[in-house]
């Protein structure tokens, strides 16, 4: 008899946010679940991880039994706790984070904390997909993205999975019925245009707070932003080498 | 008279590493130079962003009246305050980020502080540049690495600059007589080996720190960390579209 996959669940928002055990629920009937989360929010985290604090895990059960671990660290950090410490003895078959509370399309898979732990499982060829629901609210209703979680999983672990991949799923928010498919995408050309709000603190002194809305410049079919505006389900493979081949040339005049 | 090109300075090891300075040196002779940085160190940060405290910025004068800022922010968080905040009235020439104390080739790129700001840059066609120095000791000889980088900013200041894309500077410990040119590179396909020594703090009980090493997978003869190897300097040119585009047909079977 073989043994039911191993899915390690991690995600940036926290063990508390409803997000990740929305996924839990989604993945726990394709596999044996182990949630390796961090202690608290750690959103826009980009790919950081600790070097300069000592790591600590806490073990902790939920009511249903699941095992679950906490770390001080970040969402890149809790992937690598989980190949070298937590789970050293066992091959790790599928990394999912998520379900982000909040949309990691276009621009912000660079900030995304999500899609970094994805991408560090795919540094060393495990499948992984990041899971992001268009919903920053706290109290985000995840019954659809979670229904579209569970058969994305489902899928990828009958299926072969390229090496140094991994997935950028983003789900829109409202109901299944609504939705007008799934669509594999490319990421759009956008970025975040930020602006700071400046306020002043109870002695006068100025702060500011990181405001901003995502400019998209794409308007391609197959770009992801234009997917998720017409109610697709956006899945964007994701790779890892940022080298601009197209522009070599461009910066010969460097060389010598 | 047109006015000397206005250059953004800043680092992901803070106000007080030797590699900042090292850099302001090398940009002065070349514009007018204003430094944003850490207010300490913010080393594999990553491109996190701060959405969830208050950002505060800080002005000093140093024994040279050179002008700089420091902020509680990341490296991403440096650029966005001064395309934003302190230098939003004016048009920013370039970004120059380093000098790093340790290398940011291969996989390291996507852990880097210093890179971030430079891809920061990029998201709205700030030409920009991240230097590093391979030798993470606090008192690196940044000397070569000086030269190097006054050579490649006042180069990159008399050329067209593409649109969306930064360069990755790696340069090689040792004297600049010992290298062997400067090579326009892609990134070397490589990841972090992670090791992660467990101790017991006082009351017994177990942390973590993180070690690791990295892992080339990479022989090409253009790949960064081969060109370091031959201890070329390497100059990867760098884009943000990390979309799998050879592994789009791959994940049809998910469309629906």
């Amino acid at each position: 008899m073989t043994s039911p996959p191993l899915i390690l669940i991690t995600n940036d928002d926290g063990y508390e946010a409803n997000g990740i055990w929305a996924l839990v629920e989604a993945a726990q009937p394709h596999g044996e679940v182990v949630i390796i989360s961090p202690d608290g929010p750690r959103s826009a985290m980009g790919h950081a991880i600790t070097m300069n604090v000592p790591l600590r895990i806490r073990k902790f059960e939920n009511p249903d039994g699941i095992q679950y671990y906490r770390t001080n660290g970040t969402p890149a950090d809790c992937v690598k706790l989980g190949q070298r410490v937590i789970l050293r003895d066992r091959k790790i078959d599928l990394v999912v984070s998520g379900i982000n509370h909040g949309s990691n399309s276009s621009a912000s898979l660079l900030y995304s904390g999500t899609m970094a732990a994805a991408i560090e499982a795919s540094f060393e060829d495990i499948p992984a997909i990041g899971f992001s629901l268009l919903d920053y609210s706290e109290k985000a209703d995840f019954t659809a993205a979670k229904t579209i979680a569970g058969e994305i999983i489902a899928k990828v672990l009958s299926h072969p999975f390229p090496e140094q991949v991994c997935l950028n799923v983003n789900i829109p928010k409202g109901n299944i019925e609504d939705f007008k498919g799934i669509k594999i995408t490319k990421q759009a050309h956008g970025y975040w245009h930020e602006d700071f709000e400046e306020r002043k603190d109870a002695f006068g002194r100025p702060y500011y707070w990181l405001t901003g809305h995502l400019v998209n410049k794409d308007c391609d079919d197959d770009a992801c932003q234009c997917a998720l505006d017409l109610n697709y389900v956006s899945v964007q493979p994701v790779q890892f080498d940022m080298t601009a081949y197209k522009h070599i040339n461009d910066f010969k005049f460097l060389e010598k």
